[in-house]
């Protein structure tokens, strides 16, 4: 937690918040904050800033909070990702949250077993969990947006032009000659496929919308290491 | 595992390996290989091909083996790396592999808790595990070497000089205004801090050595995620 994330029900005034819970927990045993000590914290979807601790119980901690700088810019991408198997799910979402995306699909693939749908972990309310956990390590507020697909044609015909109306479009794909570009600055949509990738007939399909293949080199990597590998490459830190 | 890794010990012939334990059950329970079936195969340190299976029964799997392509390049690179808490260091190892690191140091720091150097996983036959299941994924044979040194300063003074010769010296902070670059062609020493960074007397230590600073940008990523984007910012995939 490099940043203590607040959520507008946390406020009891204009510049007051009272923190419970797990963040009273990591407040407490980790930063060990004391009276007029100072933690970083930043409001979701708002500023970043300071907090001085006003004072701190077994069961609440009270900070008066000053936030007056963004957060850092957010990606130019969407991200359209095969639903990862449960195990890897939340941390893939803590990944690509940490890394700057803002928008994420999450689709089904022929690749994609079906009960991985099933995982409780899908729900708004879990998903927006790993969220947090992730801008909470990058020092970021901007929650980002993520949508379930579970049908693969309807969205890649139907929905996916408008998503990636004006923005290059690339799909991760081992078999192409093309290697991932660097530093674009462009407005992105990227497609990553499940493990063993898109099967030919979803790449067709991707590719009548107007998509690149681009290859990562020989080396498979798991959408774990994918992930910030595409993402590094693609766009310079800022 | 997108390849079988094979050690010399496997071979019953000039071009035969007899398998039993977690690959035989991968094959039986994953690839579902039957008799005639081949699988990506490679040998440690050796190439790459295929395997034809022989005959599989329950407690082993015969293949014919046929090993002709060499593996993916290295990078060229040595990794400096501070001991990561244990339950990142499964992945971290399995990660820099995956991504094609051969040589990598994993070396104390004042912000690394020194209860991590009694995890049972820094014994080398757990951290050759790690290695093992890296080389699977990424489709490699190349065994990463690994050197754990448990004291900063007669590391940095002493055995690093002779270690970063003739390479391209980087370490990873967040505190400096050069950015990581891109696509270096040289041979590269980069270390990396713990969780929480270096303290400025490792930075200056590292400087003395002719280590250059560079940042990924105002996110703050855990070493799991900071290694590739470092890394693939470093080096093109080839």
């Amino acid at each position: 937690m490099n940043l203590i994330l607040l959520e507008p029900g946390d406020f009891t005034g204009p510049d007051t918040v009272a923190l419970r819970g797990r963040r009273l927990a990591h407040i407490a045993e980790v930063h060990r904050a004391e009276t007029g000590d100072t933690l970083k914290v930043g409001l979701v979807d708002g500023n970043i800033g300071s907090g001085e601790v006003l004072e701190r119980s077994g069961d609440k901690v009270t900070l008066r909070v000053s936030l007056h700088k963004s957060p850092p810019p957010p990606l130019p991408l969407t991200l359209i990702l095969a639903l990862p198997r449960p195990k890897m799910l939340k941390r893939t979402v803590q990944h690509a949250t940490a890394l700057g995306v803002k928008k994420l699909y999450l689709i089904n693939a022929y690749r994609v077993e079906k009960s991985f749908w099933q995982s409780p972990w899908l729900a708004q309310d879990k998903l927006r969990e790993q969220c947090v956990l992730g801008l909470e390590q990058a020092v970021d507020t901007a929650m980002p947006e993520i949508i379930l697909r579970k049908r693969f044609k309807p969205f890649a015909e139907d929905e996916l032009p408008a998503i990636a109306a004006q923005s290059r479009k690339l799909v991760a794909h081992p078999v192409t000659n093309q290697s991932c570009p660097v530093d674009i600055a462009e407005q992105t949509t990227l497609a990553v496929g499940p493990e063993g990738g898109f099967i030919p007939y979803e790449v067709e399909k991707l590719q009548e919308q107007g998509f690149e293949s681009v290859h990562l080199g020989p080396r498979i990597l798991r959408v774990e290491t994918a992930l910030p590998v595409l993402l590094s490459r693609l766009f310079p830190a800022r």
